[in-house]
């Protein structure tokens, strides 16, 4: 990605972060940046391009590195990243992507790259779970992936970054019992 | 709620289906019904004042009556309600509710009432985790919750209503699992 191009979606983070997505046009963007308007649209054709490139950009961001670890290992990394919340920066990207998620119910291209990602996710997941010993991996990643998000969905909601904090211990907690009902590998591989 | 507040309750409710929050305005919710705009303005002072009103639409058809059945029983109605995909007109009204939630975080009255329907529904379900013998019915409380809200954010994004029609079966399955892994009642209890 070309430097101005970064800026751009650098601009639009905090311009969605403050205005939220009904409210954000290419003229609040275009305030958040020291460039102008004229480079926006030298670069995206309007605020539906712009975005889709956004969400392209907050995804590469939440993308996981799924290390040749034990299963467990894995799936506290994953936990840790998905609910990345040590930072303001990081509670300000969960906002943000709650904010490009609801949009896919009104954008066919937003909703294949949700797909997209959603597929990927529970493909790896799956793997790690299955390693685990669950008897359906498939599952179990899907409650995975639905705990985590829905989780994040709730606090975000809610305001409370301090309680999804929490909810992460607790989260934790459950998969490994959820996987001891599964299996007896689990608690053993850590 | 009076005849007129409820059809204009209903005009919202097409309204938001059809264009999404962020496209919504008096006009478009006039345009889904009979009465005009005046009317809406003689009810509501804007379109925040209406949507506040609709989103207490939403949650009272979204209440839930704790029924004094066994907790397994009373889990298991929880979930059909709250996963409630059998008819379209539910799996808009997930759609509608998901675009609501969103708003929470720029809007401090969605954010209170989105606050006390997590807190009421917490205490109740926390209530049923206890009788059924859950050493932590509090945190057993939030991961099912979050486990709901996120398969439904999850399904909804994506456009899967059948995928959330399969996970409400493995949602039934993961609970069970998770409270007998905590206690040995609830399977007994059911």
């Amino acid at each position: 990605m070309s430097d101005s191009k970064e800026e751009i979606m650098d601009a639009t983070f905090k311009a969605l972060c403050k205005h939220g997505y009904a409210d954000l046009s290419i003229q609040k963007i275009a305030d958040e940046s020291d460039k102008g308007k004229s480079l926006i649209y030298y670069h995206f054709d309007d605020k539906g391009d712009l975005m889709l490139s956004f969400l392209d950009f907050l995804m590469e961001k939440a993308d996981f590195e799924y290390e040749n670890d034990s299963p467990e290992a894995r799936i506290d990394g994953i936990l840790d990243k998905a609910l990345g919340i040590e930072s303001e920066e990081q509670w300000e990207f969960q906002k943000a992507f709650q904010e490009l998620r609801v949009q896919a119910q009104h954008n066919e291209k937003f909703q294949e790259k949700f797909q997209e990602a959603d597929r990927i996710f529970l493909e790896n997941v799956s793997e790690i779970m299955s390693e685990a010993g669950a008897e359906n991996s498939e599952v179990a990643a899907e409650i995975f992936l639905s705990m985590i998000e829905g989780s994040i969905s709730r606090k975000v909601a809610s305001g409370d970054r301090e309680g999804l904090k929490e909810l992460k211990e607790d989260m934790k907690d459950t998969i490994s019992a959820f996987l001891d009902d599964q299996c007896c590998s689990f608690s053993d591989s850590g």
